[in-house]
């Protein structure tokens, strides 16, 4: 284990025995062919030494306290304008250390493979999480691999799990949030949606959206670093906007007024969600966030924000009140309020 | 939020919106029917206050240096003679945490359900998860649930991340392996492969042969707690004790001699192999290990050991040498060596 493992992921090798590209059940039995699938695609693809010891799983220097999180993977199609399951993998579980105030700093990664998958797809997959990684700063750390049945996946699915001390000493979260506090949007929202949506329906817009997935933990930092005490993050996947805000206000037991003509939506974008029917709101994002702080840091949290290009376009989009609880209103165009609710189900299923 | 979560989950509310007790699409979609969900049968289930603050993560106060793990679960099928998929999950990763060296603390939990899973076994399975945790003395801090469509998943898939602190000062795993050590094994082989292969086949043996799936970090806890210095810890899971024996060898450039007399097999275990055409060195455990000692700490490491039912009957079975890097014999009852190797594929597919 003592090779440069990015000489072997240049080699790639092939990780099967009889010369078929693709993955089979061996793969998954912890056996030789899964060693030879760890050693050519899986270690050298997240290029950690770490994973080269062959344990049980991993020792971090860090200490406490510490966020930790979990997301599992299961977007369709697996690659996609902007991103792919890979990026997404990476960037989620990061974004979400991110929303409780941490650092991220470790993250782990269950693949499940489903046999027949070419083993190109996952080297492409590999490859984009350690991409990730590395633009999040961010180590993968511990891993594991399953594969089931041809027809029991799509494709693969991908867990991963993180871990990163906190970086605020204040509790950071719906039950810190309070009447009068400010909302702020990191940036315009529903390409993450709309871009999974074209890709998986063949839909052909004028012009390529793309998704917003990105790491969102410096810009979220470089706020905390300011010293203006935050009161919630959260990070706007599925359901939204529209079910972010909501369960804040529901949990927290206060309302919310949003400014419709604030929320920025790019012009391609609305058109696109006219098209599908889609409500921008309840379109998942995987590199937008909201900021709930007290209404005198408002300014200085935008000016923050604004110094990350993921969020150079932050704005103020509601307040926080002591009205009905869990009640969520949104201020159109024309100035009429209307209530804002999560959806039932769901408008894109399996959009992350 | 407020409410008793045991209260909640002896109600077992319906989850779904039009009283089909079966896992829909719109239950991954971060919408009303997905909370719904999430509020009768997850987290009252897991039965955690840190799930009820419905945040993107959970805040552990554990100060480092940490073991951090992860695996997937696919077992086929999903409840077995001895266990079931949850119990899998939470014991899976408690025993990786110990072969670290760690005391298993918390656990993260993603679920990936496919559409049409009764409700009835989801909840069979965190409540599975739940038992589990408690009798490992691990909580359930944080998890995430997808839907996938129909006919994208085997039921459901299971993933666990798992974190705990270190418990001893000295490093655990193949690189503190030295030629002299003693091979310490807690307990007989081979039950969970046979278990989980019988009920998938539909094989009637006699006797009903039960996994030995446990929660193993007390013992090990135990055996750290003496003093004793131990080199390496290894829980026999896919590719069972031969591939992990093959593995430390190899990783730590070591040769291993096991005596395979002394390897414990029940004869209900042992007929069942034969039937099935399977080697017991090389079927899968889920509550069994080896732990690696020096040649002088073997005594006293068996009484330690011995003190847990769980590795009430552990033994030794081999010693490390100072021969061929990687190579593993094993000497049959008649006195001859064979090689032992790792298998290429496997024998027993989605085991765990």
């Amino acid at each position: 284990m003592n090779k440069s493992p990015a000489e072997d992921f240049a080699l790639t090798c092939p990780a099967s025995e009889n010369g078929d590209d693709r993955i089979q059940m061996a793969h998954g039995g912890g056996g030789r062919t899964m060693e030879r699938l760890l050693d050519t695609i899986i270690r050298p693809g997240f290029d950690n030494p770490q994973l080269n010891e062959r344990h049980d799983g991993a020792i971090l220097g860090l200490s406490g306290p510490l966020a930790f999180t979990t997301d599992s993977y299961v977007v369709q199609p697996l690659f996609f304008p902007g991103g792919d399951i890979g990026t997404l993998a990476v960037n989620g579980t990061v974004n979400d250390l991110a929303m409780c105030g941490a650092r991220p700093s470790d993250l782990s990664v269950g693949l499940i493979l489903e046999e027949g998958l070419p083993l190109e797809t996952l080297r492409r997959v590999v490859d984009s999480m350690r991409r990730a990684a590395d633009a999040a700063g961010v180590r993968l750390v511990t891993g594991d691999t399953k594969v089931v049945d041809h027809g029991k996946a799509d494709g693969l699915y991908i867990n991963t799990a993180g871990v990163g001390p906190l970086a605020s000493g204040h509790v950071i979260g719906p039950a810190s949030v309070q009447p009068g506090d400010t909302i702020i949007l990191s940036g315009d929202i529903g390409r993450h949606g709309v871009a999974v949506m074209a890709a998986r329906e063949g839909f052909g817009f004028e012009t390529v959206i793309e998704s917003d997935c990105a790491p969102v933990a410096a810009s979220v930092l470089g706020l905390i670093e300011t010293g203006i005490v935050v009161h919630c993050l959260r990070d706007l996947t599925r359901g939204g906007l529209a079910s972010a805000v909501v369960e804040i206000a529901e949990t927290a037991g206060v309302s919310i007024n949003l400014d419709e003509a604030a929320i920025p939506v790019r012009d391609d974008v609305r058109a696109a969600c006219e098209i599908l029917g889609l409500d921008p709101l309840h379109v998942a994002n995987e590199g937008r966030f909201i900021a709930i702080v007290g209404d005198g840091d408002a300014d200085s949290a935008l000016d923050a924000l604004r110094h990350h290009s993921v969020s150079a376009d932050a704005v103020v989009i509601g307040r926080v009140d002591g009205g009905q609880p869990g009640e969520v209103t949104s201020r159109g165009p024309l100035g009429v309020d209307r209530v804002i609710d999560m959806l039932s189900g769901e408008q894109l299923p399996r959009i992350c």
